[in-house]
């Protein structure tokens, strides 16, 4: 009997790998974590992946990996597959595509983890059958991906795509971990909209959200959405100076490729239409009217396997045949 | 002996049309223009432009055009080769590509005049050489162009790179033509700047900027550009506006793209580097650190010809064989 040909999805974090067989079609046939070793500055992260993936390849006899793709939290150079610098996990100038390829002896693609969730949003995701596709994800901090002609979009130094860091406030905005300030990442984050509501919060004391905030001893994003379902003023402020920033950017970026679609993913996008429906309502007045009228905002769809699945589609695209 | 061939270039514009025979190096062999014919919304435009091309072919025995690139004043469906709409021309929904193709009895490709310009800096201009590149124009409006992976971006409606509508200033800024406010036009373009000029005339009615003006009855981008070189504080002030929103639409751009290079083009950037300096600067403040580290601005090198250029360069690559 003929093997089936999987692909390999690796999606690295700072606390764990999240690894994934994925077939041909793009659906997930097992998956499975193992916690990021980031001791002698991550050294160990590729032999223990490899003897992780070799242990579990190995119950399933029928099947035969083929390729494999892994994101990086870093920015990386696409040609050679090193890691330019991943802070997180300690490597710079890392040869992780060279290897991974030693350690499985199959071909690796290796990019940014934010490019591999936009391409699996691409590939089978929110995205899927679009030409361009811009992503957005909402997290702790904010990170994007663009695939303009069915290609990601690297750049000259691994930074294309880095929607995180578009200038939302040009003059007197929040500080932002990049070393600029006003980013959208410092607004539309977890950690921005937790920021705003504190400051809300010293506005308002009187509010559903200052009570919460006082009931539990510190406030989320997920708190604040719940507020605004509750009519809380306060609340729909920082709402609405979320939904106006990220609108803008969504703009910025519409205007620039003008994509089927902007898809929203990330922790805080599970807010859904609470957040999605002001943020096309600023996108509307910021976008240039075709485009406006074109682009097409909604929600990503593969959740945390995103990152997985991407990497596997993009493997397949690579070295599949 | 064997014929050389060549491409043909078209470039559209309201007054004349630009025609240049091209080399497969890039090179113009022989370009002249003719005027446009704007008569009975633009019917007669093709077939001028089928007979004039006919007639110059005639005078070079030794050369024979393969295919034909054509830029046209209005948003391209790039897949059917369709001006959606080409208001200075009249054209709606017109089957550009299908007309020429059928005048001139050669494969023909059609795209966005400001698209051509850029894929002319790409193959032959100050963007010779890169993976990624955007491009700004800086005319009687703003226009623009990105090449990603090597391909022009056009996006869902034909509107990829039309840089000159992002939202420069989201709230108070100027009305611009496309029915938005704020827009990089409203400010960067020719028009903007002296827009710009007359408010700051009215305020400083002293200046070297407003003696110009009451002196010529009128202002132009080159006076204040003078005025600048001239040590005028009014002029410096407007420039300094200029550049700071320039800089700042550039660093969204290159957030996004994070190209090998952002290239200035059209009227305004022959000012040069008195421009150029105080936008680099602004883009430094404004662009993501890796992306101002990597991403060079310059000016672009093609001129007028770069229209001409990117069409016969398109028509080669899409084409030529």
């Amino acid at each position: 009997m003929e093997k089936q040909e999987w692909l390999l999805g690796i999606d690295l974090g700072g606390t764990t790998v999240k690894l994934a067989f994925v077939n041909k079609e793009g659906i997930i046939e097992d998956k499975w974590e193992i916690p990021t070793n980031l001791a002698d500055n991550g050294i160990h992260i590729v032999s223990e992946i490899a003897s992780s993936v070799k242990e579990t390849i190995a119950k399933w006899p029928g099947a035969i990996l083929v390729a494999a793709g892994m994101g990086a939290p870093g920015p990386v150079d696409f040609e050679t597959g090193c890691i330019y610098v991943a802070v997180n996990i300690g490597w710079r100038n890392y040869p992780l595509k060279a290897s991974l390829e030693s350690e499985l002896g199959i071909p690796v693609v290796v990019d940014n983890d934010a490019n591999m969730a936009s391409f699996g949003e691409f590939w089978k995701g929110a995205g899927e059958g679009t030409n361009d596709l811009v992503c957005i994800t909402l997290g702790t901090g904010v990170g994007g991906g663009i695939i303009a002609n069915q290609e990601l979009v690297h750049g000259i130094s691994g930074a294309g795509g880095e929607l995180g860091h578009i200038t939302a406030i040009p003059e007197g905005g929040a500080p932002c971990n990049c070393g600029k300030t006003g980013c959208i990442e410092t607004i539309a984050s977890a950690t921005g909209i937790v920021r705003l509501s504190l400051e809300e919060i010293n506005k308002k004391p009187e509010s559903l959200l200052a009570k919460r905030y006082h009931e539990q001893g510190m406030i989320t994003a997920k708190d604040l959405f719940e507020c605004v379902e509750h009519q809380d003023e306060a609340s729909a402020a920082v709402l609405d100076k979320v939904a106006k920033y990220l609108g803008l950017t969504a703009a910025h970026v519409g205007n620039c490729i003008n994509p089927d679609k902007i898809v929203f993913g990330g922790g805080v996008s599970r807010a859904g239409e609470i957040l999605l429906a002001p943020v096309r309502a600023y996108f509307q007045q910021f976008a240039f009217p075709r485009v406006a009228e074109s682009t097409i905002l909604e929600c990503a769809s593969l959740g945390n396997d995103a990152g997985v699945i991407g990497a596997a589609g993009l493997a397949h695209k690579q070295h599949g045949n």
